[in-house]
């Protein structure tokens, strides 16, 4: 039996990344994945996803184009090689992450590991080791509602949705969440007749609700139907054909054909790993301190088996911070600023709190929102569609939060999470000079304009 | 004669953000501008050329999406309707900025200004205005080289090149320098054959080596031919087609035939408008001190007559600074945080210094570069050329310099730019969390590299 100073179980962001650092804090170090390295973000998640949505982006762009000049015979899509792309791109960034196992010199063991008491983990029940320290990152995975007729009706999640073999004609999607907003993205740029259903009273509720408005505006006209307070009553399947019966809030009832279903109503967490030890859970998830320490000394948990944001970037994170804490846990995981991206067309990128948020707590604070549409770069590039808005204390002029809708903001919103990790006030930010012509000019002006000299806003 | 606070001569960036702040800071302004308000930026510079770029990167698109299973017919121009969405951008922010104007009351006078002594201002010979303080921000017009045979030659410079009426054949670039760049690769784009003249031994001299490097690689690539270490010796012209006659540093000869040709080799301050003033001189430029002020008090300068970074955004903000300056110098123009950014495809974004200066200035650093190849956002949108380059300082982990070169990246640029204007330190960054997936993530991983704790570099 070996035994390793950690083991790591599960391979997607949080657990690989923990098990490199904690290989280059000199740790002897074990890797255990049931499934494929990168997880869930990259074999069914994040990256096939944006994937797919580069191509809806380029789609978009042609069409676009054809009054600007750039004129192009009808436009016809090749499934199979945008699905073969994306396999691409999936075996190339699992082989990175092997490759970068190998380099720290790590151990990966390929089957489902069981964690034992005595922090002893078994691999496929014929294959035992054992360490001073374990790091469970064992993810979430789809949460499927109970709907009636649900057991009768072949349907998606992003676990099989991305191995479809051909473009719908007709999709219904479950959830206007993120996942859920992002594929009727992709689906409508190849032309599919797509259907939000979505139990709120509007798309990505959890995000500004501008963001949201804007949003819901760009997605109507891509053809999108999108359903707001409607729940799904009931499901049959005839032929491949679904009909999905959908009930609003007045009790008024739909039917709704479809030749694909993707439910995307929220993810459960993978405990299955675990079950043997008696954790302290909170609630569906694992409870931890704050240093990603669990009930029992020695294990720790990152990842979408914690709650908090379900995100990979807050996974790999936390998985560097536990990788950090085996020895004597001293590294808090600082959850202030965590940016959230959405990767549409139009994008919306956010760090810090909501305007609702702020509302809701009762911080006093000012807003500022400056439209793309008058600035210089967005008309330059056609993409005027979105807005930045900056939120401040009243008092200090600290930034509480940013919100972004456009293009490419999902890379524009780091310079807003530099400002907030680095304590940066409203006034720097005014006087920061931003690269003409660009977008990011957007947050200059409206730190401008916050302190009373805007520049490009009345 | 009307009497103002203050007139600002010259309506580009410079000017008009400075008359702008100067109204907010309760001054009353008047702006002279002899020829279209946004001056060479919006006009003939920054804008126009940004919107032709864009046009470039979706043709570039098109043509790689090809083989993503994207298919179009024949991709054909039409020229006509390229240059008329650039006139059209080019008039709604023209008219933003009278609209600006007219909302902060400054008083708008088209027409040539000559300043007089005595804080005087003609406008056209016919009109006077006279005022407590001037600021100069009259710019910088195309530098046209003594080349043997240029009087008799039909040829374009950027005042001229945005309103041809035809895609050339061939067009010979003469200046590799960042107005070369971009319209070498607006034409490569459109199918003309460019060839690009640098006299210097590499294309874009005062960037990055590498980034010059990848730079031109790309620009290979779309089959532009690039003559390095060339300069002009004559010029003939019969029945439109221009005979380019070109000599290597061996003194070897070739000649080049094309259709149109383009000078970029640089900008010369338009000091027409005050040279009835004694301004002491700095150079070919008007000497400023720290505030901005030139050798006559109450008088300030801004912009490409000053020289420095001949930049728009550095213009605005030398504007904001001589607008705050009028009553009592006591606002300082800080040069030290300042973008640079090329928008060929990819683009080429730097803040603070180059390795070669730091080489030069013998300031002790670490480099640390990470390739966009192996980042799952660069794979995932097939926009893997190009690398980040973060320098830091060896004693403190201060950041010194960043340039990047990939998609997107003029606006990634500012969140290293955040970081130098707020000093925050290369273990701040590698700690601060970057969405995933992200191109942004490589500054993450340069920093965790440079601390010794990269988790996706070996």
């Amino acid at each position: 039996m070996i035994n390793y100073d950690v083991i790591v179980v599960g391979g997607g962001p949080g657990g690989y990344v923990a098990a490199i650092r904690a290989a280059k804090e000199g740790k002897k170090t074990a890797l255990v994945e049931k499934d494929f390295l990168g997880g869930t973000c990259l074999n069914r998640g994040c990256i096939p996803s944006k994937t797919l949505l580069k191509h809806a982006e380029i789609i978009e762009q042609i069409e676009k184009a054809q009054n600007w000049g750039i004129e192009t015979g009808e436009m016809t899509f090749d499934f199979t090689k945008m699905i073969a792309r994306k396999d691409d791109v999936i075996k190339t960034l699992r082989a990175g992450i092997k490759g970068l196992l190998q380099a720290g010199k790590i151990d990966l063991f390929e089957g489902t590991g069981t964690i034992l008491p005595n922090k002893t983990v078994t691999i496929d029940e014929d294959k035992t080791i054992t360490a001073k320290n374990i790091i469970i990152a064992t993810g979430s995975r789809p949460f499927i509602p109970p709907i009636v007729g649900m057991d009768n009706v072949s349907y998606h999640t992003t676990d099989t949705i991305f191995d479809i073999k051909q473009i719908p004609k007709k999709i219904v999607i479950v959830g206007g969440g993120v996942i859920g907003v992002e594929f009727a993205n992709i689906f409508a740029s190849l032309n599919t007749e797509v259907t939000i259903i979505e139990l709120g009273d509007r798309i990505i509720p959890t995000e500004d609700e501008a963001a949201s408005k804007t949003l819901l505006k760009s997605l109507k006209q891509k053809g999108i139907k999108v359903l707001l307070h409607h729940h799904v009553h009931e499901i049959h399947e005839v032929d491949q054909q679904k009909s999905i019966h959908v009930v609003n809030k007045n009790e008024q009832s739909k039917i709704i054909e479809a030749d694909e279903l993707l439910i995307a109503v929220g993810r459960r967490p993978n405990t299955d790993a675990f079950e043997q030890l008696q954790l302290t859970m909170n609630g569906q998830f694992v409870r931890v301190n704050e240093f990603l320490e669990t009930s029992e000394k020695g294990i720790f948990a990152v990842g979408d088996i914690i709650g908090n944001l379900q995100l990979a970037h807050v996974a790999s994170s936390e998985g560097l911070v536990a990788a950090q804490n085996l020895d004597k846990p001293s590294v808090k995981m600082n959850y202030e600023v965590i940016p959230r991206c959405i990767y549409t067309t139009p994008q919306i990128a956010s760090v810090g709190q909501t305007e609702e948020q702020l509302k809701k707590n009762g911080i006093p604070y000012k807003a500022h929102v400056f439209q793309f549409s008058t600035n210089g770069m967005a008309l330059a590039t056609g993409e005027t569609d979105g807005f930045s808005k900056v939120l401040i204390d009243t008092k200090y002029g600290e930034i509480l939060g940013v919100v972004m809708v456009g293009a490419h903001v999902t890379e524009m919103i780091s310079q807003s999470s530099a400002y907030m990790f680095l304590e940066g006030t409203i006034d720097e930010l005014a006087n920061m000079v931003q690269p003409h012509p660009s977008l990011s000019e957007a947050l200059m002006e409206s730190a401008n304009n916050l302190i009373g000299k805007g520049i490009h806003t009345i």
